[in-house]
């Protein structure tokens, strides 16, 4: 059996945990003054060519989620998030549980348009409802797409514009700007939210991500939420340790490029094989829509997500590549729909 | 510069390390689903003697204590807790931001006394005040000390007789149990508190606790405030692994037993240079009252707390040993002090 | 200027009025103990035809609506409502503020159908999700429409089936309940929902809501729920006082008669002019759709919201009318719609 | 039976009852839109002699505490109080429920002195603690005393140099005002608190506090707030109408003066007759030390409570008077004690 289901089935990278172990005994700081979360900052405001960004690093991409947004805003203040984002669906109510209503617009592929935000505040003109004050996007999206360089200034003038907080969830976000689609560097990318994260939990890290804060406002007293909300680590070393492995050369990227290559390789060897998609996207997640009798057969000797129904006798399946993908199972997942593929077909022939 | 200042300034144990270095290219579920935290459970049965609990592994201690009150908790209810209590003091009001207030009072040597609860239920009456509804204790409490079973029991029964939960934050829960003067076993201890949890990150681990629900009312869908409260990592490995290897053979209790012999040495030979104790303590913490000029001259060589002033020229540090403590460390303390005594009191003969 | 805005553009209904004026200086206990809140109380049960409900006395609707949700929900669970339901729009976001999120489906004419709870069962499985625990529904609805006795029957076994709480937003119960269109008596609809309100503030009450408990699990300590959420006036006679003249004869009944009849007149008399409506309704409000050139005209002697767009030159708008509304000036405005569309159309006709 | 229980026994002035009849049938628009609110803030305003404050009128005490506080702060910031204050002590954990953590210090004769809110400051000097933001004090407090000039202007200034709101709990505002120990006048006193609250309850009106916000930071929005804790009216006008009545001429002030005079007089005649108090107040709180068997025997013709006992044979009792009290109900209560105290001591004197 082997796993497509997300990219956190295996452990970090090999790298990270060396740092681990070569380190392990040296006495540190707790609570985000060990000396390895400073080199972590001081690498990642380099790349990010800001000096004035605060960062800190959190557990997951769901508490680095509440943390933030629940810091950011005041109680009757709203978030506004295309309505597949992960917050709305997949994080078990936790800004909500925090006082937030998020408010979602359909968006489209998984992202949201400028249109679409000044409609929701269209719709919340006083105080017997909410206030929007946050966009929430994530980028790539939950459906894999990213957004490009004009979708996230249209997004950001929108929000300038409104007085509105523009955050993104980066949980793939490696995998977003080593996309072939993507127009952005780092740095690019990161002068237009006005606080985002960088996942490290799926791109090679045991867990962890870099909260960035670049708005003077939104920085005050951050680790007091953090403290509050219980995410803050004792041994922040951990984390520390694993975010300067990451960025201290370039294997964060060397590994979102593996994830991102072997979901290219996938994607081809499948449309090859006259597969569609739900989704056309550029990162390392793809929907591809199979007959449920593939899927069936499929699912023996491999695990993935069935996202969602298509028609009566198709469905959508979630593929997720990683660092860790290995080049011979995408091959062998090709070649296996190409065989089942023949065997339905042809019992479908003999049987007409 | 050696510190004395928390049992977290190292890594983990290195059988922990070894181990999830193996095991890191094993695929496995997330979310609480590998089989390594599964694993880990099953251990923890076995040495609680209990099959009918639940256990859940979290990341650190304040979350560990904001999930499970607030999953715990109607609205209205309220905590009473002992005012040296680590929810009241030292976690930045995060079961206060879950909405349920801390009601304290003042404990003796960091305990609370079935007495007390009973004098807050009666100052607690109707709906103008809140309704306590949980009891909080640390075991060891935060300045050193044990429940002997005698008061657990006598805790419990006031508990039981008014409707209330016990919960026992067991965040050196090693150490209380290897203490000399401790009179329970695990399952002896296990079996008086609706829920409490036992402390990985102070006794060898990256991070981690393990939260015990006895009680069953308290046990439905504890999942669904992990995953609201941020507390449910993606890599759950990460814990199971690390509380597999702690308690699949003595490793846990062997640390702790490190960390209180470290600390009785200190004690010991401390005492034999005529330092006296804030409290008398038993586990890893200790309080010796030293004058201010010794802790100046020691601050050079060691880094620890300050824990309060005393009187006008002495004031109580706090000293804590660990799994990672180093004997010779230890005895060198005990020189430097002895070393630094004499030459302040030669010095003030000598001015005499 | 005449206002068919909303019915709480006037005070109290003089009866109760009159009831305060002479009760005033009988002293009295307060926070619900004094002997009007019992007898309206009293008075309720009866007419409910239920001795072990538990009722309480709350000032608004959104105060009600928050108060007995939170408490009555644990923190990860989530309330299903229509998309048009009160608290989802203009209660400003106050169920999100106490933790909880609000699930919207479409709904059918403001009225939710036991199958969209059955597919927001079926998209929230597991704890990456919030857990569904309570049915929001208005009676009757934000548009005007009602509850048939077999619609709220059917939604009630759904919620059974499923464990989950059925709460009836009842702010223009009287209305409802008193519709040409309702198969029920308030016994007969009592006995459906876990909890629901009986609006005072909307039927001739200076302010009050009366919230019913019928479910066992949902009545311990609602009155510390009340105190927390600031709801508990200290002078609880003000509710009882009116609550007890609502009750002892046929006011609340013959309240809501009157503004149903308005209605009807308001939409029978439009209706004979070639106005059509938004919705069937047959409680009091009314959405004629208007051309907006005569809505201009109207708004020059009426105050009325415009509800929304319905084409490029036609909009819906709402009517309200109540207890107060007066006969004439419902006449006086069918009249007017008259001659304002003959002008129109004469003008319309001369440019042709 | 008399009582003299609070201050919230009877209904309203009659005048405010007179003008709400009178402008009943007048339609107004609603949610603090109506003219009698515009009203009321227009002379509120001008008797605080400052234009540039909000006015915003609510139900009640607790929810004026809850609803301003919780707007006013961020999630990690705490409330420093006196251990007597009402948030603390008899509001259901109202504050907390909010998120916020209540900070007290022992207060002398329920007081705040500048140097304990410095204490507290030195005591949560980072992340692990919460961070004090907002002082709350009552004035009168809950034992009756009140802040002289001197006092308020001391805690304005160490509030101003660490950047803390200044909070005023006003419930019996109008009776510390109109105290024979007081300094300052409402224009005088208003200069001090960053908001503050005049009680409307317990003085006169059926219910209603107006919230004052001076300080600009804290006005923007709080309607929102409003709404969103159910403290919105949507008959606004019954706390417009109430508060204009108040204070269009002196009545405001001379039902504060009453209460105050019947207390004076109160205290006086039992002064006389040996009584002690264990507070020395000048507001409408008396707290007289009795005997138990004293205390017994009033019971029967009076209602008030018994607030603490003092020694084995003796408690103190909380007398309240009102606008409402009747002065030959007070010489009667007088002559009560005289007449008692007279028959206890011949039985000891008998038996002795």
């Amino acid at each position: 059996m082997y796993s497509f289901k997300n990219d956190y089935c295996e452990g970090a990278h090999p790298a990270l945990l060396k740092a681990l172990v070569e380190s392990n005994m040296q006495q540190e700081e707790g609570y985000g003054y060990d000396t390895f979360t400073k080199e972590a900052i001081r690498l990642l405001k380099e790349k990010i060519q800001n000096p004035d960004i605060d960062i800190h690093f959190l557990n997951g991409g769901t508490q680095t989620n509440l943390t933030a947004i629940s810091a950011f805003l005041k109680p009757h203040h709203a978030v506004i998030a295309p309505h597949t984002g992960h917050i709305f669906v997949n994080e078990a109510g936790a800004i909500e549980a925090t006082g937030h209503k998020v408010i979602t617009v359909p968006g489209y592929n998984g992202k949201l348009k400028p249109e679409q935000v000044e409609a929701v505040l269209a719709a919340h003109p006083d105080e017997h409802t909410v206030r929007p004050k946050l966009v929430y996007i994530s980028n790539p999206t939950e459906l894999g797409t990213i957004y490009k360089k004009d979708e996230l200034r249209a997004l950001k003038e929108v929000c300038t514009k409104n007085n509105l907080y523009l955050y993104v969830d980066g949980a793939r976000l490696g995998s977003a700007l080593m996309s072939a689609e993507n127009d952005m560097t780092l740095a690019e990318f990161a002068a237009y939210p006005d606080a985002f994260y960088i996942g490290g939990t799926k791109n090679g890290a045991l867990m962890g991500e870099a909260l960035i804060i670049q708005r003077d406002e939104l920085k005050e007293d951050f680790r007091y939420s953090m403290k509050q909300k219980g995410a803050m680590l004792a041994k922040s070393r951990l984390l520390g340790i694993q975010f300067t492995e990451l960025f201290k050369g370039h294997l964060f990227w060397d590994l979102a490029d593996h994830a991102n290559l072997m979901a290219q390789r996938l994607q081809d060897g499948l449309a090859a094989n006259g597969v569609t998609f739900l989704v056309q996207a550029s990162t390392n997640q793809l929907f591809p829509v199979l007959s449920d009798q593939l899927i069936e057969e499929l699912q023996k000797k491999y695990s993935f997500y069935i996202w969602q129904r298509v028609n009566e006798k198709t469905s959508a399946i979630r593929l997720i590549t990683s660092w860790a993908t290995r080049e011979e199972k995408v091959d062998q997942f090709i070649a296996d729909v190409k065989a089942i593929k023949n065997r339905i077909e042809k019992k479908q022939t003999s049987f007409a």
